[in-house]
């Protein structure tokens, strides 16, 4: 069984909070960043799109919750409901998309009508009701790749190696360089472009790169 | 045997990643927050102490190291070293601190000395050579907390507990709130604003309280 990890975002507010999750996000393999809602959310400025991960926009959850039962995927809400299951046992069972709530309030009640199964981070102290919502999704991502047992990124030194030029991400979430990759990659880019994620100016420019400008503050 | 984990921050630089990193503390029971290095790292500006974390300052790596080994604490690196455990196979054996490097190099030399073992968190996709540093540090917590098996805070329907007032954490890393605890907490607060972490208008006013402020915004 092929698997894949999607993260769904719907309405979250934050550009810092977007960047980092989109940097988790490549860190664990996910196969799109898909996001929900109004555009207004989902334009990051003139940073032009993000060369090593697929992004997708709906208008509706109802469409993207289509998309992903298409694919055969489960719905995975991140959120502490009363039915959720600590995520450090694994309650994976195929694909799953794992939907994160907006910053303030967690999931609305319709965010969680299109959800399968709920998972929740276990607390111990009593310092704060919630965790910041890149880092429990990070969490959860990390936890669902251990699970799915996906393939790890080779090392250089102290670091993960990171790809010099856009990549296609596989189906089984490692990365190869081919000639199709970089055509699959221009692609994708063209798409992420004429669905407005990156405003009108996107150059195409790597040093321009919305991930690439992000990642060096961590 | 009572389990605590400690984290222990070496000139890191960001306000933001401070802020976040403590409300992970707090969320996964971290007893201190051991800032070690130069003063002006460890100034988070006027706006108060925490009434939920207990902060500890060292100047050098060499004090920070004697006071956990009096506590009979593990000292482990959070970096991807050639002989760096995968943190979800929990290679703990006891209380244990937590290293976090500078945002932009990871661990130094001199940091890794002070360790007695390294985690590194596994990644599978191309896109960044590692994770944030306040995202890494939380899914380490997460995994020692699995593995430590700490009572889980309670919860009030979507969120958890947070105490309303300054609390004592217990050694066994869940909360009480009694008379004596409001008492060491007071003790606390004034040996963190005696150590100058805080500046020095610090009120005592609860709205102006660091945490409080950096977790609006999550």
């Amino acid at each position: 069984m092929v698997l894949e990890s999607y993260v769904v975002v719907h309405n979250i507010a934050k550009r810092h909070n977007v960047g980092t999750l989109a940097r988790s996000a490549t860190a664990f393999g996910v196969s799109e960043l898909i996001l929900v809602g109004r555009r207004d959310f989902n334009s990051f400025g003139n940073h032009g799109s993000s060369n090593h991960l697929r992004f997708r926009h709906f208008h509706s959850l109802q469409e993207a919750r289509q998309f992903l039962k298409d694919k055969d995927c489960d719905i995975c809400g991140v959120e502490i409901t009363h039915d959720a299951l600590p995520v450090n046992e694994h309650p994976f069972k195929k694909s799953t998309a794992f939907l994160l709530g907006n910053e303030g309030s967690g999931l609305s009640s319709k965010e969680c009508e299109i959800c399968d199964f709920f998972v929740y981070i276990p607390q111990y102290g009593c310092g704060t009701a919630s965790l910041n919502v890149t880092v429990a999704a990070s969490i959860v991502l990390h936890q669902f790749g251990v699970w799915a047992g996906f393939t790890e990124r080779s090392r250089d030194g102290n670091k993960f190696v990171v790809a010099e030029r856009p990549v296609k991400q596989g189906r089984r979430n490692y990365c190869t360089e081919t000639e199709d990759s970089i055509i699959e990659e221009r692609r994708a880019r063209r798409e992420n472009s004429a669905n407005g994620f990156f405003g009108e100016t996107e150059s195409g420019n790597s040093s321009a790169n919305l991930l690439d400008a992000l990642f060096v503050d961590g």
